[in-house]
């Protein structure tokens, strides 16, 4: 499988299931939440299959496609690391979903930039909530949910339940 | 149709593109012509479909990752521009296929370059080769070549025909 191959399944696996959260969503309340803006192509598509919500977007360096920019004030800008703890109060309510793309190509650095978000995420999640990631994530009372056609850990989705067992 | 949609829908189409060209130059003499590299993705592909040719790669920057970094020697440096005149000498043959990934964003300048291109991509090229590109290239005795699968004009390939009548 060539590197073109590996791209597109990527892409693939990562639409489907974006396509399946927004239906599994439907009935929960609360904006979306886009850690990771890049050239806004997935940031579009959540436009485009969410339209009924807000998206707030996070990113360090705001540089995508012209036609892919957010609304000034739905932008948190800096490093998730330092932004995501008070996003909740800027944000004003908990999050219907939220989409992780955070991979930077380094192997522990995008590990550990994931286990510090899994937490500080959950805090910003409505019950029922669904999280998306291109990284495996972990946190208490998120379950996993299959992707409808996409093979195992080749893309990442979660519920956030047991709000109650807290 | 979001971004995501169409870039992952003109990602199939240039992998069927190429794939496609890699059975119809079965037959055809010569090297292949990879012009761009960026992050090395097609060549890996290339490299993988036509493992039996050796592949040439033009590119001002080089800057893959890392796994598709081309031999030293089958780089040819510089601005399309200035090296594709001289390039015939270097390679020492006529190719069977010639894959141009030119587009920039910026469509006065891509035009300009594609048109550029075509005519001196033509002598690089052994009867019968396959030239494909992410732009619509014309030259004398190109036959455009529809490719199974995908809508017309969202990838381009054409056959380099007639070099007796010349």
């Amino acid at each position: 499988m060539s590197r073109l191959d590996s791209f597109i399944r990527r892409l693939e696996a990562q639409r489907a299931c974006l396509n399946q959260a927004a239906r599994l969503i439907a009935t929960v309340p609360g904006p979306i939440l886009e850690f990771g803006l890049g050239n806004g192509r997935t940031y579009d598509h959540l436009r485009a299959i969410m339209a009924d919500r807000e998206i707030w977007v996070f990113e360090r360096t705001i540089a995508p496609h012209p036609d892919c920019m957010p609304p000034e004030d739905r932008l948190i800008l800096g490093d998730f690391r330092d932004t995501v703890d008070d996003a909740l109060q800027r944000i004003g309510t908990t999050a219907a979903f939220a989409h992780l793309d955070v991979g930077s190509g380094f192997v522990q650095e995008t590990r550990a930039l994931a286990a510090f978000l899994a937490p500080r995420v959950d805090r910003l999640m409505s019950e029922g909530g669904l999280v998306a990631s291109d990284q495996p994530l972990s946190a208490p009372g998120w379950d996993p949910v299959p992707i409808k056609g996409v093979e195992p850990r080749r893309y990442h989705l979660y519920r956030v339940t047991r709000r109650a067992r807290r």
